[in-house]
C-alpha cells in the first residue's frame, strides 16, 4: 500500500514509518521539518497551512492514511486553543484525502479521552469518555466528526487511542527516560509516590502497532497499549534494579501531581484478538530504555 | 418553507421563529424545554443526546434548518469544555439533516471569531480569524468543518456571526438592561469609562435578518449587525437622556474589564446589500428597551 504519515518526525512517527517500511509498504512521510528518513518519500508541510490539505491529497495519491501530526506544544498543549485548528485541519485534510480516493484512514487519539475507571481497565466499548482537558475533548470531538465523515465517503475509518509511551526518543524529563538517567549518572532518581497505575509501552510497539492499524480492515476506537498494569513505583524500582541500582530510586521524593488519576490502564482486547498485536514485555523494554540512555550518554 | 429552528427559546431563537412565520414559512422549534411558541410545533430535544440528530432529522423533514442552539452557561461558556460537544454535535446535526434531504443550512457564529482590528469594521472578507476564547474556536472550527460537509453533501449553508444584542428578554445584568433598569428605578447607572466602541443590533432585528438569511440563498459567513458604531458610554448616555434622567448615568464608575477590545463593529454590506436587511437605527431600539424594561416593573 501506498501510506502517508503526518507527523512522521515526531517520537511515534518515526516508528511507524519504520514498521510501515518492514511491513513492505510505500510510505510518504510528512512533517514541517527537513527531517528525511532513508528510502521515504517526504514532504515538508505545515498541515494548517490553508490549501494545504488539497496540495497534499493531490500530490500524495495515498491508499491510506495514518494522521498523526497534532499540537505537542510541551507544557501548553493541554489548553492551547490550537487543538481547534488541529481539529478542523484534520477533518480537512481527511475529507481532502477521501475525494482523492483514499479509502482507508487512521487517526490517533488518547487514553485522556476515557472517564478513567477506578476498578477497571479503559474498554473502547465500556468505558464512558470523558473531557478532563481542551487536548483530549478536541481529540474526542474530531473522532465524532470523522466518524461522520467516513460514513459519508464511505472510507475505513480506525481510531488508536495511545496510552503511556517510552522508549528511543523519549522527552529525557519523562519517567523512563529520567529514572534511566539519573540510575546511570549514579544519582537518586526523586520520584513520586508512584502508586498511580499505568499501561507503559515502548513506543516502537506503538509504532507497529499503528502501523499494523493503518493497513488492516478494522474500524473504530482502538486502545494501542501493552496490557501490563504496572504502578509508577514498580517502574521506576525495575529499572533501578535491571541497573543494579535499586538504592537510587526513591519514592516519594516528590509530591504526587494534584489530579492525578490513580489509574489509566488499557483494555487490549481488541487489539490482541481483532489485530493480533502483543507488545514487548514492559521488562525487556526498560531494558532496551536503560541500554539506549546508556549509548546516549557514552555517545 | 419548511423551517427547522434549534435554540428556539432563546435570547435569539424566539425572535427567529416569530420572524419566520411573519414571513409565512412553517417553523419546527426545538429546544430543551417545555416551552412552546402559539402556531408553531415544539419539539422538546437535547441535541446532545447521542442519535438526537438523527431521530430529529427524519421527525422534521425539513426544507431549511436554522442551527442556534449551543452551550450558553452563564459565564462558563467562554471556556467550558462542552463547546467541544457543541461542535460535534453541530456535525452531526447537520449531517443528519443532509442526508434526509434537507438544502439549506444556516448557523449562528460570532463576533468573537474575528481578530478585531482597532481601526476598521470587521469585514467577512478581509479582517482574520483569532481564537480569544474556547467558545469561539470552537465556532470557528466548526465553521470549518461544515463548509466541507456543505461541500461533500451539496447544500446551501451560510453562517451567520452575532454582534452585541440588546432587547426584549435580555438578560437583566448586561449593559442596555441594567442601564435601563437603573434610571428607570431612579438609581445611579454605574458603568465602565465607555470607551469602547461596539455595534449594537436589537434581537428583533437579529432574528429578523437571521429568519430571511435562512431562507435566502447567500452562502458562506455574513455578519448580523446594525452597522451602526456607537461607544459604551454613547449607549449609556442615550438611555439616560431617553429617560430624562442623564444625572443618573456614572461613567467610569466601575474599572474597564481587563482585555476588553476597543472595538468590535461589524461591516454590513454583506448583509445590507446582498440580504437588503436594515435594522432599526440605535435611538429607536433604545427607545423600546425603555419602554420594555418600564412595562416589565410595572407588572
Amino acid at each position: 500500500m501506498r501510506v502517508v504519515v503526518t507527523g512522521a518526525s515526531g517520537f511515534v512517527g518515526r516508528q511507524v514509518v519504520s514498521a510501515l517500511r518492514s511491513l513492505g509498504h510505500s510510505v510518504i512521510s510528512v512533517g514541517r521539518g527537513d527531517y528525511t528518513l532513508n528510502d521515504s518519500q517526504w514532504i515538508r508541510a505545515d498541515i494548517l497551512n490553508p490549501g494545504m490539505a488539497e496540495t497534499l491529497a493531490a500530490a500524495a495519491g495515498a491508499d491510506a492514511l495514518l494522521h498523526l501530526a497534532w499540537t505537542t506544544r510541551h507544557g501548553l498543549y493541554w489548553n492551547d486553543l490550537t487543538n481547534l485548528e488541529w481539529l478542523s485541519a484534520t477533518v480537512e485534510l481527511v475529507t481532502a484525502f477521501a475525494k482523492r480516493g483514499t479509502r482507508r484512514v487512521c487517526v490517533v487519539g488518547t487514553c485522556f479521552e476515557y472517564d478513567w475507571p477506578e476498578d477497571s481497565d479503559c474498554s473502547e466499548s465500556f468505558t464512558p469518555i470523558s473531557a478532563h482537558t481542551l487536548y483530549d475533548a478536541a481529540k474526542s470531538s474530531c473522532r465524532r466528526v470523522l466518524d461522520r465523515v467516513a460514513g459519508q465517503f464511505g472510507f475505513s475509518f480506525a481510531w488508536g487511542r495511545l496510552f503511556y509511551l517510552y522508549g528511543p526518543g523519549e522527552h529525557p524529563d519523562r519517567l523512563v527516560a529520567s529514572v534511566c538517567r539519573s540510575v546511570l549518572a549514579g544519582e537518586n532518581a526523586r520520584c513520586s509516590s508512584g502508586n498511580a497505575v499505568r499501561d507503559f509501552m515502548d513506543v516502537r510497539d506503538a509504532g507497529a502497532a499503528l502501523a499494523r492499524l493503518t493497513v488492516s480492515n478494522l474500524q473504530g476506537s482502538i486502545n494501542i497499549a501493552a496490557g501490563e498494569k504496572a504502578s509508577v513505583g514498580y517502574v521506576a524500582t525495575m529499572i533501578g534494579e535491571l541497573a543494579a541500582r535499586p538504592d537510587l530510586i526513591r519514592l516519594g521524593a516528590i509530591p504526587d501531581r494534584v489530579g492525578d488519576p490513580p489509574r489509566v490502564t488499557a483494555d487490549v482486547t481488541r487489539l490482541r484478538c481483532e489485530l493480533g498485536f502483543e507488545a514487548r514485555p514492559l521488562r525487556l523494554g526498560l531494558q532496551e530504555a536503560l541500554n539506549y540512555w546508556s549509548d546516549k550518554k557514552g555517545s
